[in-house]
């Protein structure tokens, strides 16, 4: 059985081993960069480990795992210059390391990157690979449109809110998922569990981030705590706290959202405050742990020995229960 | 036979069947947006012509040619916000009706799109089809970011100058001519003959298009006569009279390129006369033509009856003499 750990060495290998064109330089030079800033690398190993649940032999899953990394940091790539973020896993962002035009283009050239490593299948399996493969690329991108209008939107409901996150974070999971379980020889039917079970996990992953940026650990939460709440980001918490609120804490909370320069830590204390009052805490581990029992109930469901989907399960519990 | 004009309808009438989902609409609308723009349709047509070089039956390569449109009109897109350019086909570019965002998420979500018409082959053919048009993407893009460098760079050779038009030009007319051979069922041979006629044909074109910024007619040509010249874009007439030119000739073109604020009549019109006397229309009227002979010669040998091939030859024949 094929171990988390394991799973990120190959792919980390496999990716440090990439070997792009020299020239033209500011073209490649931004793809070397962020795909060497590292992350999890949570898409390529779950493809690896539904792989594994299916095949022995996970060597045919790697260039497609690394087609979805690649895909991934495009994505982060091309967001950071819509959302004008300057730093991305504690460095400068393409953009702002170089500058707009070269982030696009280089963008560009990952995604088209993403299609050559995704293709490397076996001509049996490149339809579906495929058509899963594109099918998803476009929610993504359908994700981040909505996630933009939101920003713009007086009103977001939380069902607009859940179908936003699943398009833009779910479905990568569930599609990366289902490719490895393709390759691995999965029959229609758990090819499609394994991909309930990463809509669900990927879910459950958002609303435990937006939970994160209010009650997270400081010393362990990658980013500030209290910056969704600083943005006046339509979170699950924010979303949540609107529908439930009385008139007159509903009134507060829109006040803290309308003044122009509000004490951060001043604005961060009262709006969590709100949220304790209307116990949001609770609303959102609810919903969260909603979603990921969902996603270990196809998990559970699947046509495959117990012993095998230790690993991927073990991997859900450690990546939802983590701090960071 | 499949004539130049009939291929066209059919383009037209398929991109004008696309459906595209009403929402997010300022993900979807951009791209019926371009689509609906027009223009010649070059590469979907070729795409077709070259396969009903061996083939009666067109039907397989029309939702590759249709991708390969797709993947045209996304170059287009990001390029506009690259070179911010408000104006395509005679009216607002992407980036200037909508913003930034906008134009890099749809074009984002055109290039897979393009993927996944390009991907509508059979599956015996998929992996050649897929591996050239990836291939072909990159390169364009190469040829974009050579593109640009060039601008900030002093000096140009011409061999580097054509190297990036062939990037950045010639290889997707060269790879919609090959994807409609290998569609059709030419074999190796073939195939790469009609990439060498797209590579030649596309440079032909490209030298042209230089020309005719110059020397073109301004009631036929689609932009203003001497835009290139005003910005001082090294193209293949630039850098051939700094190649040629005599110490002061270079002198006097160097001081046009210097003027902070010229009166755009009075530079044009210098330039202009520069190159006459050093006969820069008959160099790059003969490099044009060079190209072109070399395009006819690859047509020449292809194996396949010669009547099949006076189609395409007609039709690169009107596009090089084209006067817009």
């Amino acid at each position: 059985m094929l171990q988390v750990n394991e799973a990120q060495d190959i792919i980390n290998k496999r990716i440090s081993d990439l070997c792009y064109p020299a020239s033209p330089e500011r073209l490649y030079e931004p793809i070397r960069y962020v795909l060497r800033l590292g992350g999890k690398r949570i898409r390529p190993v779950f493809a690896l480990l539904a792989c594994n649940l299916f095949a022995d032999d996970i060597e045919p899953a790697v260039e497609p795992a690394i087609g979805l990394e690649i895909f991934h940091n495009f994505t982060l790539l091309h967001d950071d210059i819509m959302d004008k973020a300057n730093m991305r896993r504690g460095h400068s962002t393409v953009h702002k390391k170089w500058c707009d035009n070269v982030a696009i283009l280089s963008g560009d050239a990952m995604q088209i990157d993403a299609y050559r490593h995704v293709s490397q299948v076996s001509q049996d399996k490149l339809k579906a690979v495929l058509n899963l493969f594109s099918q998803t690329a476009l929610e993504v991108c359908e994700g981040q449109q909505y996630d933009m209008d939101f920003e713009l939107r007086e009103k977001v409901t939380l069902p607009e809110y859940i179908e936003m996150i699943r398009l833009k974070t779910a479905v990568l999971l569930a599609c990366s998922l289902k490719i490895g379980a393709i390759i691995g020889g999965a029959d229609v039917r758990d090819a499609s569990l394994l991909y309930d079970f990463g809509i669900n996990l990927g879910l459950s992953f958002q609303l435990q981030d937006d939970f994160l940026d209010v009650y997270g650990d400081i010393n362990k939460f990658g980013k500030n705590i209290g910056g969704d709440i600083m943005c006046n980001k339509k979170t699950f918490l924010l979303i949540s706290a609107l529908n439930i609120a009385d008139t007159q804490t509903k009134t507060e909370l829109e006040k803290w959202m309308t003044i122009v320069h509000p004490n951060p830590q001043e604005k961060i204390n009262a709006v969590t405050n709100i949220y304790n009052r209307l116990n949001i805490r609770r609303v959102c581990q609810t919903e969260t742990d909603c979603f990921y029992q969902k996603a270990l109930v196809a998990l559970r469901d699947l046509n495959c020995p117990d012993q095998r989907k230790t690993v991927l399960r073990n991997y859900a519990n450690c990546l939802i229960n983590r701090e960071s």
